[in-house]
């Protein structure tokens, strides 16, 4: 049997495709090791627009829901993918063939690795400050990184926390100079350089760092919250035996209406450069909306 | 006063600019002579991720009640839009200065331009089916179209009138296949293909249609109602003062980041050459999330 299209990925992007795929009819197949992606991780999403607040999972579950039955989903590891005549997913359990492809495997965030990190993930860290910096009103709050993301998120955070520190393992942060200025010129921030962070620490909640360096004295930084913005790296270990275009970043090069240099492979979401890389759930969905358009038009016009 | 930025439109895209906006802090203002947009029109939106089922008016309001009151929404008609060193908008009311703007101001529906169709608009003619169709209980309607919005438009009637035909210029209607799916199992409607309507007739309310095609040995199709589903044209009236860049269509050009030829001037939704022009709820949302942060990095890099 060959499917219409399979959608690897189940984030926002892949179930938005998965959506849209089954108004299409398409004979679709949905796989993922896990289902949600990274949104699940949201414990509170406000910015999606339709609802106020909605946890990632709640919302994640809305989506799948919306499926309907023409469309099968999976949980199962994809450990390779080629294309043939037609393409090639090979999972832990089984081989499919598909007419067309949708990479929607998101990202993962590059992580600290270190002790308090995923215990109090959603408990005072965050790897979304656009998401979750409003939650910090008043309060005091890190920000892990130097690069421009980082910046900008300490910025948005500065609007919320009453104080805000960056820290940064090197010597001078390197986000663009306007972003540093406007970091300099922010009596909220303060930037901490030459140190890093080795333990997150608390109870129910964060409430401390432990530094590698002294601030003020101290091994010890008391914070509510802590965003760490290292970078992301897209999750390709999938597509780099496929030809599909990467950037320079590793991520998968596509147009405006989700195609890569290969016929029939569409991407969408975070492991894409569109939506001029605004990772959100909004421009994840979006995009999986448009990929599945673009396989629709694709086998509609017998192009396989 | 000065507004960081002014969104014109309050369809998905103005909206979902706008609570991106909110996020941001940034003093913004939403204008637009209606609230909704054509959203609005849409009895039933089954493909926006997240709603199983769920009318465009509530939608619009779930998106309307998640902006926090840092941003202004007026119910007023912008007349003219200019740059100077700040871009100055003028409606019915009042003027507006502003550092950024958004233009999501949509599209307007075409029209057939025959004789008959503005004589009796309002009195059987009509370009929503959402606001109209209950007005047809038992009656005769014709859909004039072939798009998803007519599939949708014969569908909603079809819950009031009696008899609903769908008429067509072209050999098949390209509404995506499960609303076809849906017309065609539909007792009460009936496909004529190949057909253009060419007057409207009527005394007081509208008789009947002059076909340029036969059906049923007739060249006259007794009806009570029609509706007008034949596509949208960008509402270009306020940009084309502005310089901005529009392509053949009159769609204003965007980058992927919404931004257009102009500083501080971005663009959403279904007025723009974005997301592939697959003008879908969910993309147009996903522009407005985009253009609002494009709108901010351009403010806190203080290029104003």
């Amino acid at each position: 049997m060959v499917y219409d299209l399979v959608i690897i990925g189940q984030g926002p992007a892949g179930l938005s495709a998965g959506i849209y795929a089954s108004r299409y009819k398409l004979k679709t197949l949905i796989l993922s090791e896990e289902p949600g992606g990274t949104a699940t991780h949201a414990y509170k999403i406000e910015n999606y627009p339709g609802f106020n607040s909605i946890s990632g999972m709640d919302l994640m579950r809305k989506f799948r829901e919306q499926i309907n039955d023409s469309v099968e989903i999976k949980q199962e590891k994809v450990i390779e993918l080629k294309k043939d005549d037609l393409f090639i997913v090979t999972t832990d359990k089984g081989i499919y063939k598909s007419k067309t492809i949708i990479v929607a495997a998101g990202t993962k965030r590059r992580e600290l690795n270190i002790p308090g990190e995923h215990e109090f993930l959603g408990k005072g860290v965050s790897y979304c400050a656009t998401c979750d910096a409003m939650f910090f009103k008043d309060k005091r709050v890190a920000v892990v990184g130097g690069n421009d993301a980082a910046a900008m998120s300490a910025m948005l955070v500065s609007e919320y926390a009453d104080e805000v520190f960056i820290l940064y393992r090197k010597e001078k942060i390197r986000a663009e100079p306007k972003k540093v200025e406007m970091i300099e010129n922010n009596k909220k921030i303060k930037i901490i350089n030459n140190t890093n962070v080795i333990e997150i620490k608390g109870n129910n909640m964060v409430e401390s760092l432990a530094l590698d360096n002294k601030y003020n004295e101290s091994n010890e930084l008391n914070v509510d919250g802590v965003f760490i913005e290292i970078g992301s790296v897209p999750s390709t270990v999938l597509t780099n035996k496929t030809g599909v275009n990467l950037d320079e970043n590793g991520y998968i090069v596509v147009d405006e209406g989700m195609k890569t240099n290969i016929n029939g492979f569409y991407a969408a979401g975070d492991i894409t450069t569109g939506s001029n890389k605004f990772w959100q759930i909004i421009t994840a969905a979006s995009e999986g909306a448009i990929a599945a358009k673009s396989a629709y038009d694709f086998l509609k016009n017998g192009n396989v």
